[in-house]
């Protein structure tokens, strides 16, 4: 059934075209808009948004629109969205919103404000454009809204019910704390993966053989300074204030370490690793951001054939594998193989597996 | 044909164990020693070393010698060792070099020490114990070896040969030299992750929630911090120094970061995460460590079955999977999987993948 919202996405890009995808998949019409009319086509075709002429042409008469552009097109976009479609509640995707909310209070017009909603959705991709989109982009994603002073309960009431249709999860939060905590967990391991990639680089300008002694845990902790140069530079300036804080913060703890280290304190290093391995073991049995997942802990012994088992299992019970990894225990013990699958199919998984004789346990 | 060398093991943990597995593969004899008699027992039993029952026992006529023990013992042990089997060639395989050598120094008799080459091979596991040993924690790994002063070019020569004949590949190297670059690459990340994740934990006492908004990246910088805190406390202890440098370099570089975005420097973060990004994509085509192995890489499609087929290629194929990874492209294109296999074996997977319509990339 087709819900009572009429709704338009304005930048048809990764996000915009799955949050299309997303809402066809859960019968809802969705009108879209890019300025680049060959990207609309390709999302008009692979999501089944009806595509627009103009933007004017997208957002009039809508009652939802949502704002999907890189972070420094947003704040004019919105402003003028507000303006053209006079009934709806405007939302954005920027990964950063204290300062994308305080731009699009100083471009839009003030009786417009109420009706404007930051939004996050926190299923992103280090891809782009809209041949990448996909509804399970969304699937149980913790979905962030930042409504400002005087935005109505029942505006991000009807956005929530939304969103919560088109199968993410609705997060309600101030845009400061969202700042301060994705700067922490998420911007923060960026700007440690660039620093350290970087500084390898530098030192093996003079030590070309740095790299052959390079393992595995090195691998682990560069592979984000892969990622978008431009995409970064825009999400670190606009969260300036809450990266330089984090970053403070970890220098200050990296700091510690060093003293400890420099003063050969066996006791408190021992101590300060115990207490971060305690906490990452706690993490690893938490849920994963996307709840629409389920985590399954395979222990396996290490013989050719073994992942070939797991996965025709899987296969065999129509269970598509959205990840996996093989991770080796700290403490000893066997191999152990961590399956992702959807939520709604882990039952399935952990049947099909048990048929074949594994112990799969669900983390998640 | 077993060699002219009649080799002894003390230790037999997972790196002592492993050597004598790969020995006994390349059909030489070990004669091998452990404090621990249960630790022995199953070590012999695993590997077919001959267990003896006490140190001199172990040591007495041998050629080589390997203390495997953990590096605040192994100081102690060559100096015992360089007493007990004067006409052997001793080796260490501490992770640390500079450190252990000068306590082997201030330890050991000085006419012993032209007879002590400290090495450290680079296979090692987060698991311990015999239990976890195999021979291919040393195939075609680099195996440094750092002789000091007065060392006799043969001595080492000796020790390369037979390294190579049991699999692993020597590479000589200054201490200081070694000590610097494993800061780097492997001692350093180290930090990083267990400060990262420490930060995180202190972060999570006021905010339960910070947690949720976590995603992969954070998962991949903290996978390190669930490490053996008396381990590291051993190897940062040992290299302080190098590491305390490391700590600096990285600490500055992330303060250098810090500058630019408090300066809203666009262009400049810009640059510095391309930098970063185009050392970790030329890094990414570069092998592994493990020379012994071989990484494919192989585009696929995401539909459910797709890992069972690439699996069961490689069951039919009589390949042991040694790792595998979902990775998706930043520069986006459909997904990828890293298979990691035997290095001999490479050509049989290439080959059975492309009997199934895959297109595998070998990328080392």
């Amino acid at each position: 059934m087709t819900s009572a919202e009429r709704v338009a996405v304005v930048g048809t890009g990764l996000i915009g075209t799955s949050i299309a995808m997303a809402a066809v998949r859960a019968g809802e019409a969705v009108r879209g808009f890019d300025i680049d009319p060959a990207v609309l086509a390709e999302a008009a075709e692979r999501s089944g948004l009806t595509p627009a002429a103009t933007l004017g042409e997208c957002v009039g008469g809508a009652t939802l629109v949502f704002a999907c552009t890189p972070i420094p097109e947003l704040p004019g976009l919105v402003a003028e969205i507000l303006r053209r479609s006079p009934e709806a509640v405007v939302s954005d995707v920027g990964s950063v919103k204290s300062h994308v909310m305080a731009e699009v209070s100083a471009a839009a017009d003030a009786a417009d404000l109420p009706r404007y909603v930051g939004g996050h959705p926190m299923g992103g991709s280090e891809r782009s454009g809209p041949s990448h989109a996909s509804a399970s982009v969304l699937d149980g994603v913790v979905w962030v809204l930042t409504p400002g002073p005087g935005v109505p309960q029942a505006s991000v009431d009807r956005l929530s019910t939304w969103i919560e249709k088109v199968g993410a999860r609705p997060v309600p939060m101030e845009a400061e704390r969202h700042d301060r905590l994705v700067a922490m967990v998420s911007h923060l391991p960026q700007v440690a993966s660039t620093s350290l990639m970087g500084l390898a680089a530098a030192e093996e300008a003079g030590e070309p053989e740095i790299l052959l002694l390079a393992a595995g845990g090195f691998r682990d902790l560069t592979r984000l300074a892969a990622s978008s140069p431009h995409l970064w530079s825009d999400i670190l300036l606009a969260n300036g204030d809450a990266i330089v804080r984090a970053i403070d913060l970890y220098v200050e703890r990296l700091n510690g370490l060093r003293s400890l280290i420099g003063a050969r304190d066996a006791a408190e290093v021992e101590r300060a690793f115990g207490e971060a391995k305690e906490a990452r073991l706690s993490l690893a049995a938490k849920p994963q951001v996307k709840a629409g997942v389920a985590v399954l802990q395979v222990p396996v012994p290490d013989r050719p054939g073994v992942l070939a088992e797991v996965t025709a299992a899987m296969s065999e019970a129509g269970v598509n594998i959205e990840d996996l990894q093989i991770v080796h225990s700290p403490e000893g013990g066997r191999g152990t193989v961590h399956l992702t699958v959807a939520a709604d199919a882990a039952t399935d998984a952990e049947k099909a597996l048990r048929d074949r004789w594994f112990e799969p346990l669900r983390l998640a």
